[in-house]
């Protein structure tokens, strides 16, 4: 069964076929230009549906987008990537434009079930995605289906309190996993302790070139999502974690120290068991992901 | 399908028939004398399960054991509910001994099965189950069915760290929920600033007749639990989380803090549809989720 994958980002908009096994058939891309409204988006998305369904056939959409939003309604509520779209009801418009079944979900989500399926996660059952970019969030897969959650926010590790008496940020709890470990976060130290407004990137830059101020705060960032990922490992025991987003691809500098010290947090009988991968499909997941939601 | 449930716990051993609808036909109980060695225990469990199952069409036996053990091989590993027991293959031993299939989960997950399904969470689809007594457990139970993780961890939330800086415990990590929220927890800062020796039990007990430092203990231990429920609700946003063990039967001294507290830390939109319930089973939860455990 081919379906149409929708990854809607708050800087790229991308449409594809996704045929069975979870290739990308054909797609198209542009800048989501968000901040000229869901209208305009709305259009732009749905002329590449048109486009890319041409001589296909295609039995379902699916859409991945930033959260705030609920799944089980197809509504978008006021996700801070998408600035100025609140309560949209996505399912609704694009299922009406293209006589298509429509579903929607985060792209976290999105992105966990394709790791899941066809990625880093294709040969286990159960897998925790955790993405840390600019935000962290996560998708809990468990045997190759996402675990929605009660009101759609499973995976919203975000805001998961790994230290009462650390950092909050607008929105989260005072001492939440994002506010100590987020790009955005390292991006905070690095202009509180060193000065410069290049955030995570440049602190990054700076500890590759031996700057130690900047080795701590990216030390201090893996230490908080060793916290958050074991506590994830003592509370759902995934056969396998992966991690994808910006900071990741920071590569070996964050990965190796991680893996380490997650396993000073977990119990014993756990510490060579768990495997913590790197995410394999990169920018391309979000689009696959949201192909896999609608064949399900 | 009727089924033998045994609930192989630290202080009693109860064996029991239980029905398709989860309701305990027949019982029988005694001390676990867990001292005298596993040999002596087997025994007496194997005396039981054959006295109930007279007359009877049993079809299998599920068996509740405090942890660690493995789930997957039948064997129970080294419980320090069990002194002196180590390695040993239960699930091979009774399965000898009655000829018939027999399967091994610990106690957390035997009574958050039944609560989840005959229980307090017999009306929803997600249940994470929490008890809270000498030390702090859980059970995942989605869709009625127990979620084990992948090596048998899941629901080992006692290990979650909750505050790096906390105190620790033999064998959890420091800041462990169950290092300082537990009856245990509770106790040792009773001892500490109260120079009492009762544990939990007088520490409630003086928070009753006014004590503020007793009361100051149970707040703290409400504000650990309630950071620790905030985290798994962003880990798995289950639709009900269900209070079980000794330290809830003190009642609404710590129930409706915990809850109010737990609203401080999830997303607003989470804030008034998480439900936290009391269990409903109270001590025949491992009982019946044993027997349970073997219906599926």
């Amino acid at each position: 069964m081919w379906t149409i994958g929708v990854d809607l980002g708050g800087t790229n908009l991308r449409v594809g076929v996704i045929n069975e096994a979870g290739q990308i058939v054909i797609e198209k891309s542009c800048s989501t230009n968000a901040e000229k409204g869901p209208n305009y988006v709305l259009n732009q998305m749905i002329q590449f549906i048109e486009e890319v369904k041409k001589g296909m056939d295609i039995h379902a959409i699916g859409i991945g987008s930033p959260g705030p939003l609920n799944p089980f309604e197809g509504i978008i509520l006021e996700p801070p990537n998408l600035p100025g779209w609140r309560n949209i009801p996505l399912v609704e418009r694009v299922k009406k434009a293209t006589n298509l079944p429509v579903v929607l979900d985060n792209d976290a989500n999105a992105a966990a079930l394709a790791e899941a399926t066809v990625g880093a996660g294709k040969d286990v059952n159960s897998v925790f995605y955790i993405t840390v970019s600019t935000g962290i969030g996560g998708g809990y897969v468990l045997n190759k289906k996402i675990v929605q959650g009660a009101q759609g926010n499973c995976g919203e590790i975000g805001n998961m309190i790994v230290d009462p008496a650390g950092e909050g940020a607008p929105g989260l709890n005072k001492g939440a996993l994002e506010a100590l470990a987020s790009g955005t976060a390292i991006g905070r130290e690095g202009a509180r302790l060193l000065g410069i407004k290049g955030g995570a990137k440049e602190v990054f830059q700076l500890a590759y070139e031996g700057n130690e101020t900047a080795k701590q705060i990216i030390d201090r960032a893996v230490h908080y999502l060793a916290i958050g990922i074991a506590n994830i490992v003592h509370t759902v025991n995934p056969e396998m974690i992966i991690l994808g987003g910006g900071v990741m691809k920071s590569g070996d500098v964050i990965l190796e120290p991680l893996k380490d010290k997650v396993k000073d947090f977990v119990y014993p009988s756990l510490r060579d068991s768990i495997q913590i991968k790197r995410a394999a499909l990169d920018q391309k997941a979000g689009l696959i992901g949201a192909g896999l939601l609608a064949q399900k």
